[in-house]
């Protein structure tokens, strides 16, 4: 006995997306300015009706909601869900403290300490997180950059099925690779996990962001209604990351109520969240619609500028609104480090996320990096030209 | 394989607070008020300091934080504990998702999957949660209402240490029983685990609510600096429990840096929340000491009610708005479910909490309840006397 940590704690991974900011400390602290690309944290303005909501806020006493959220919230985001053609009702959500939460209620519900999830890699590296904390095993199935990251063949899935594997998830579109499934790929999945008697976790926190073709969501197939789990987030589809409000959305009435469980030990989702992203919403398509157009516009600028610098491979993402970089370099962690502590061009310099973080296979990665498109054209060009800037004098460069 | 839910959802418990929401929902179908003295949300307003910080909200993109909390947020936390007595720093602050992400972040952080922790019982149903979600032991030690819930003798904490053991948790002032841990009781717990290099783990998220001695927290002890964690919350302290704001406070380094690893994992706390708590700290005094009054002279009446009652033993609770009271019924789960479904006085029923899901020791607690006295008096003196007038027709009565 000793005053120790845990084992479950050690093997924790640091976030590969925050563990780099002391180095951006050390940039900040010389004077320079310092572009974000490592972090889905994007600029674009939250709704004016969320806002607006906060400065007409009306209860003096900011309570404590029910478990699974307010009905009041619930309701109107079933209402979105509907709009966009899927039928999903109020009794169908669980609200949670972000999306992150979903995933941890969702993976406690159906996986047992021990237990297996299947998932095509590279993916957010956060899984890995929540993996370790409940003592989960995540299975990788290899996607790579060579083909744009599309589904590995399904065969690749099967061959990993053991009795202990509980569920295949899938980040759709995807972080950090932007790949957006076609519905031949979720129709393969869903064969799967029928055939398997196991589960589909869906993470859509980008549905919003989906370019070159239409989403289709798990929930588009009757048949695995039961096996389907989608996880959502009012986070990036409404600019709203700080404000913490997730969700499961299941047809699955037993996993929902052991969710319940989950949720009502630590009680309540966060009310001022609710509330304000029940008004925004309200008369969402415009705002929606406007942060599509922007972030394309955004994709086609970033994929185009990279691909032209030289010895850079970057495939073409379809959402979501990261992708997923060849760089000419030895090492993505040490090139991202390098690029915060000892380089700049004229007064600023770029922060990227190294990818070996979003495998789980150890070497993969090595020599690609996460680029968010987060910023408006004028600093993407900066911040890319920092990056072409920086591959030419590199010491690592190969 | 099939598609079952984990053995650790099966084993997480209801929340005893919450299980009874439907048998609430049957008395306001009926046209019933309920008067709920089941769970702790106070009926006193939030800070007008919190409220006007929502009301003149600024920032146009609610974004993340940084995943330990903003640093103004911290540093103004810390000057609380400062102005009460505490040399904590804000960067020996984590900033939760409410008290209870500060218990799961904590218990991860030191606890594998099997390892122990000791409770003194009955304790805050909740912990059962928690533990079962990380598949960490509760060993209860168990205290009783007819010493009014002292610490049990330090020999029965020493006797259930095993190599598995990591910790003591204490929730001080207790929830479920208001009990106040003195000094020495304190001191005899720090002499334990600095022999058995165990942590020692206050949740103290009602210390306001002290009445007839001080309360002394285990950061009162330099000794066990490096075992001392404790979990703090804003919910009760500024009546904001719907902001879930919580925060691990500790100077054991190692300890905050594993915790902040699944704090990163889940990416940041409430931004909204973290302004609006930080508002609330600037001129708290005169808000606490007239909540700590209100409480008071509720926590006098309800006693002094609740013992009048035949039949009825309340011991008197130091702390916390909670008490323990035992009633002359066979069975207090079947008495909270009778009272809101089949009793109603004068158009009005009233909800309590069964004690059974405070103990882990089966079989105890079968004829106690919690109340919480969260309404002002007018309304606990009609919810007491609705209790009052259940217990002499309740068919179950001993």
């Amino acid at each position: 006995m000793s005053l120790t940590i845990s084992q479950r704690a050690q093997n924790m991974p640091e976030s590969p997306i925050r563990k780099l900011m002391p180095s951006a400390d050390i940039a900040i602290e010389k004077g320079l300015q310092v572009y974000q690309l490592n972090i889905g944290q994007p600029d674009i303005k939250s709704p004016s009706a969320a806002i607006k909501a906060l400065h007409h806020w009306e209860e003096e006493t900011l309570s404590y909601t029910r478990s699974e959220g307010e009905f009041e919230y619930r309701k109107n985001f079933a209402k979105y869900y509907q709009s966009v053609g899927y039928n999903i009702e109020a009794e169908d959500i669980l609200a949670t403290n972000g999306g992150s939460e979903a995933l941890l209620f969702t993976i406690s519900a159906i996986a047992e300490p021990g237990e297996e999830i299947i998932v095509p890699e590279p993916f957010y590296a956060n899984y890995n997180g929540f993996a370790s904390q409940l003592d989960v095993k995540l299975i990788p199935v290899s996607s790579c950059i060579e083909t744009g990251f599309v589904l590995p063949p399904i065969e690749e899935f099967e061959n990993k099925i053991t009795p202990k594997t509980r569920a295949i998830l899938i980040c759709h579109p995807g972080n950090p690779t932007g790949y957006l499934y076609k519905r031949e790929e979720l129709e393969a999945l869903k064969n799967l996990v029928l055939e398997h008697h196991i589960y589909l976790i869906s993470d859509e926190v980008y549905r919003e962001f989906a370019y070159d073709r239409k989403h289709f969501s798990i929930l588009d197939f009757p048949e695995i209604r039961e096996n389907a789990i989608v996880i959502d987030s009012e986070s990036k589809r409404f600019s709203m990351c700080g404000i913490r409000l997730g969700a499961i959305i299941t047809k699955n009435e037993t996993v929902l109520s052991a969710a319940l469980k989950f949720a009502q030990a630590r009680l309540s989702p966060n009310i001022i969240s609710q509330h304000i992203a029940s008004a925004a919403h309200k008369n969402s398509g415009e705002y929606l619609k406007e942060a599509n157009l922007k972030y394309r516009k955004r994709r086609d600028f970033t994929v185009k500028i990279l691909n032209q610098i030289e010895g850079v491979i970057c495939p073409e993402p379809q959402g979501a609104f990261y992708c997923v970089a060849r760089l000419p370099i030895d090492d993505s962690e040490r090139f991202a480090k390098w690029i915060l502590e000892e380089f700049s061009w004229e007064g600023a310099t770029t922060m990227i996320a190294p990818m070996q973080g979003f495998y789980s296979t150890p070497g993969k990665g090595v020599d690609e990096v996460r680029i968010a498109y987060v910023l408006d054209l004028e600093h993407l060009e900066k911040a890319l030209k920092i990056l072409e800037e920086a591959l030419k004098v590199y010491p690592g460069r190969k």
